[in-house]
């Protein structure tokens, strides 16, 4: 599946005039990612007993904005990031101007995707609303907000650094699962997997925190210690190491919990997690 | 009617969490701007013999389209202007990380509002369709790649000036204009109103060269004689002022003429045009 999702974001390039935005836009999007969100859709896909390829455009639509959302998040002015996917980030190789321009033509052109599909109408509309609220100022953008304004202060709670990382993370999350759901008409289970997204989000934040205090940059493909450097507030403020890989596992269990209460076929979503709980970068 | 634009614009921002990224972006969409493209939309709407308030959801989808490439556009590492709308322009208030994050935070902004409108789906569809369009890679994105690419280069020829004026100003217009094609039922028109909004666009961006080029800010409300210093290429390049007037007059010719050939009730938007044409800031 990550070999077709990779295939068709190349496909969607290929509609745009060439322009050394989408050179930058291109060089980020087909870069060697994990792919989660969209795998993550399309194996709840599979788990409800559906064609996974059926969730392929909505897969790529959030490729798009969550790439876009790190282009943005390593620019100088924000986290400035050197590497990112095993590789310089984006302003790097095309410049500041470019990268922020690169940003944009990618989270707006997964909306173009979303309505340019062959799902229905009244699922594109859903779609829309969704992406659009999850990213939006009530979403990721308000985490990111939340994340600016703590930087170079005392840290407040944990509970705030965990509302931060659900926003950041959970929201893009809870749209790739919740995006399943309208994809095979399971309405009624959107709000569990909506917290389902949420709770990964925050484990997936927690983990990258332990890994950038312990780990070298070569194994990690982004550079590491800048959250240190960048005097990030962060979960490890609050938690040891050991504390914080306990919430991890905690957070993983309520997951495996929440998802034996959806009436699933298959366990593809409950491998992912299994293998995202596992992973070592 | 900018009086009942700027009140919604104002309601939208309430139904957001507060944050500094919410206040950055309500900085600049609640800044006193001349709203041209939501006017000219509710123009042509009433021209059509339709209620203008047909208009209004999709009129303040294009105002924070608009106001999030403002925001962008004058940051340090784009055009580096100070000044917008008669204020500090909103990285010099909120510095760059909140002016990236509020730029987004307008453009996902307009995709969650043409959705969460009272138009019915095929009406969404088509919009979110014809903003992401208009606003993407092949569009305004485009237009300010090619601006970036010109940057400190030799002029290379008039025509590539004038596309670019096409794409960075016109796309939107053109979006104005279809805008309400598409919401009273005129599919037949939307291709000569793309011609208009094209024209239109490259129209104002050559009165603002020439603007640029004869003013003072203080009379303009922006940083005047920018280009200069940004050694940006213009179209007074390679047309005197007066030919850049002469120009300007005859695109006005050519879209009264186009205008004549659609059925209009009404002269507001012939009226608006007539105002633009006699500008003088």
């Amino acid at each position: 599946m990550k070999k077709l999702i990779n295939e068709q974001l190349q496909e969607i390039l290929t509609q745009y005039e060439p322009s050394k935005v989408l050179e930058s836009a291109s060089y980020s999007l087909l870069a060697p990612g994990k792919r989660v969100r969209p795998l993550l859709m399309l194996a709840l896909i599979k788990d409800y007993g559906h064609d996974p390829y059926l969730g392929t455009d909505a897969a790529l639509a959030l490729e798009l904005i969550q790439t876009y959302s790190i282009v943005h998040d390593d620019l100088p002015a924000m986290d400035d990031d050197d590497y990112r996917r095993g590789q310089l980030s984006n302003h790097k190789v095309f410049g500041e101007a470019n990268a922020v321009l690169a940003g944009s033509a990618l989270l707006t052109a997964a909306f173009e995707t979303l309505v340019s599909s062959t799902y229905n109408n009244d699922i594109k509309v859903k779609l829309v609303e969704l992406f659009s609220r999850q990213a939006g100022l009530n979403g990721m953008i308000l985490g990111q907000s939340i994340d600016l304004e703590l930087e170079n202060k005392e840290a407040e709670s944990l509970d705030l650094i965990l509302k931060m990382y659900d926003l950041k993370t959970g929201c893009l999350l809870a749209t790739a699962l919740e995006t399943a759901a309208i994809l095979v008409n399971k309405e009624s289970d959107r709000e569990t997997l909506r917290s389902i997204g949420y709770k990964c989000g925050r484990a997936f934040q927690i983990q990258d925190d332990v890994f950038d205090a312990t780990k070298e940059t070569e194994e990690l493909g982004k550079t590491t210690g800048s959250d240190v450097d960048n005097k990030k507030v962060t979960a490890l403020d609050f938690l040891s190491i050991d504390e914080a890989n306990e919430l991890v596992a905690s957070l993983y269990q309520e997951i495996r919990n929440e998802l034996q209460v959806l009436n699933l076929n298959n366990s593809e979503i409950y491998n992912m997690i299994e293998y995202l709980m596992n992973r070592q970068t």
